[in-house]
């Protein structure tokens, strides 16, 4: 890597705070370096001196360079082949201003960050959740990342941290984007996790090193969250979220937005519940994830199993009226039979006779009674 | 009432095993009187053979009035001024033959049909509910019933006892479709309460005083159900059962179907969440259900509370990142703050003195400092 280049990047990354959407055009159109220059000269357009002009004098990226070597910590650039250039192509073309892309990401871990994004689905939600919140976040990172998808979550106490703990449960990839620099164990109780999460993942941040996790960069953090998968899932959020601008960023990027349903008493599910009425998936599990996010015909969820068979199940409508009209306990004939259930006595012979080969009814002295161990099994499985 | 009329549609009323799609055809050709004589020669077609040739020979229709009029009930024919015409049209032009009106009902009770489902919302669910569950269909049911909308349900145990039970506890309307005789008390632990439903609404069946509820006979009442309401919610449900299809009765008519969300590791809640997943629309409140079935705009929901206010809420975004960029209890100056916020230093400056209005800072000795109440407050709003 150009190391001119690279320190151009490493500056920008500092001058601007993120979102910097005047900035970003100015490097799309004249490369980091001339980018560089002119901001630090000065000689930028009114957009851009109101992005940088703060800072244009702080030139500390060198600093943050080593700082970053010595946490075990790299830039990386959109020049890199690393640079998961597919899940930030959207950026651009979703048009927003709060939407620009980020200039330059610092990582740190053993992961690959495009190959990590390339199959990602995003996992979020409260930092307050329920042990159902937290239940359902670990069983939806496992299932992710049991299935080869990489777990994009923020690292935070809560539904983030389950998600994470769920992917790293069975080996799986995931990655951790910070609102601050990635050597900071942000939040403190999960400087254990951010660890493991470096150890087969990436810990991702557009902050350099050093920077602190200031209330409006956990917003601005969310689009990288929302950008780095194919889809977001929220899981517990209230309404009024971080959450929900990660999902709102996701939907901004054309990605799908999908959330967990829970009780409607808890305050926790209400930002999900307002979601799915306002056009997000409903999601219950992995596999309808994974259907939404997966390219066509892929990952299809089958669907789950629909409780215990009747012994019913497959017999035609006559049959069963038949079979419904018979008592429990008591011997009718078929004429009986008829009268009760209104199927014709022709139909009502058929069906006896069909009843009879399954071994639910049976015929003694001109009458027909339910037998005793099929109508165990069919009061088992009754109930509308 | 022409009494004629009234015992062919009391003889109609039994001879047929409803649904009875070609027989209510003959009857919307040829009148109820002129039908009866049809099928009792046995002068009709092949299908409406089909549907009343083995009870054809029948005649019960004085003993059925009669023991009607016993229980305190009565029969309510379409020619009846009470009659919901209204509610039923949309049998007709569903076009499905699982969807054939009822030819009369049995009717208990104080109420008049037509009005009780003028202005009525059917709330449906599992027998072996969840508390959860049972909560809900009890907060639903009195929350329309207490805006005057009539609540329609099964009378079964579970989901539907307790949306009759929520009604009936504002004093509101509601009304219970029976699969069986009108007179009967089933369930047998429901006999208190459907004599509360008929005191202030109705008790509905379309069978005949004495049928029993043969388990075909509640899935064929469900189209009742959804046909006197407006729309219908479904609470709680397994995968297979009842109320799914008084959902997919409902849709068929035309009419919203609503499904209460629940937690995903609840089986209970698995038949919502897929009607969910297939476009029913998820209520969590009264109000939502309310805007579905109500008239365009009247009864629109309002937005929920987005939990307690942020001192920082109607700042503008330079502000409010000054105020994030304000150490908790640190003093800083407005050259630190343009540095850590990257907002340049004159809108540092007025954001300063729009933060001191509001009385969330303070100037002392050249630096600024967050004022500790406001602080206080803004930290118990805190949290993304």
């Amino acid at each position: 890597m150009n190391v001119r280049l690279l320190r151009a990047r490493a500056y920008l990354s500092r001058v601007a705070e993120p979102p910097a959407p005047a900035l970003a055009e100015l490097v799309a159109e004249v490369g980091p370096v001339e980018a560089a220059e002119w901001v630090h000269a000065g000689r930028v357009g009114e957009q851009v001196a109101g992005e940088t002009g703060v800072r244009r004098a702080v030139h500390r990226e060198d600093a943050d360079l080593a700082a970053a070597a010595a946490a075990g910590a790299r830039l990386l650039v959109p020049e890199h082949d690393e640079w998961p250039a597919d899940a930030f192509e959207a950026f651009d073309a979703a048009g927003v201003a709060e939407l620009a892309p980020p200039l330059a990401l610092w990582v740190r871990g053993s992961g690959v960050l495009r190959t990590l994004s390339g199959r990602a689905v995003a996992v979020v939600g409260a930092r307050a959740a329920t042990s159902y919140g937290l239940h359902v976040a670990g069983e939806l990172g496992a299932g992710l990342a049991d299935r080869g998808y990489t777990v994009v979550s923020g690292a935070a106490i809560g539904v983030d941290g389950a998600a994470h703990r769920g992917a790293l449960a069975v080996d799986g990839p995931t990655t951790a984007v910070l609102a601050c620099g990635v050597e900071r164990p942000y939040p403190a109780s999960h400087q254990l996790l951010l660890e493991r999460i470096a150890a087969g993942g990436l810990v991702v941040s557009e902050y350099p090193p050093g920077s602190v996790p200031a209330r409006h960069r956990f917003l601005v953090r969310n689009r990288i969250i929302a950008g780095l998968a194919g889809g977001t899932v929220v899981v517990e959020a209230a309404l009024r979220s971080g959450a929900q601008r990660t999902a709102s960023d996701a939907a901004s990027l054309g990605r799908p937005v999908m959330a967990v349903p829970g009780a409607v008493t808890s305050g926790l599910s209400a930002g999900c519940h307002r979601l799915v009425r306002d056009g997000a998936l409903l999601v219950t599990r992995t596999e309808e994830v994974l259907e939404a996010v997966a390219p066509m015909g892929v990952h299809l969820a089958e669907p789950l199993e629909a409780g215990a068979a009747r012994v019913t199940d497959g017999l035609d409508a006559a049959a069963a009226r038949v079979h419904d009209a018979l008592p429990a306990r008591v011997a009718r004939d078929s004429r009986w039979l008829a009268l009760e259930s209104g199927v014709p006595i022709g139909a009502v012979r058929s069906a006896l006779v069909a009843l009879e080969r399954r071994g639910l009814v049976e015929h003694r002295d001109g009458r027909w009674r339910r037998c005793p161990a099929a109508q165990a099994a069919s009061t088992r499985a009754a109930g509308a």
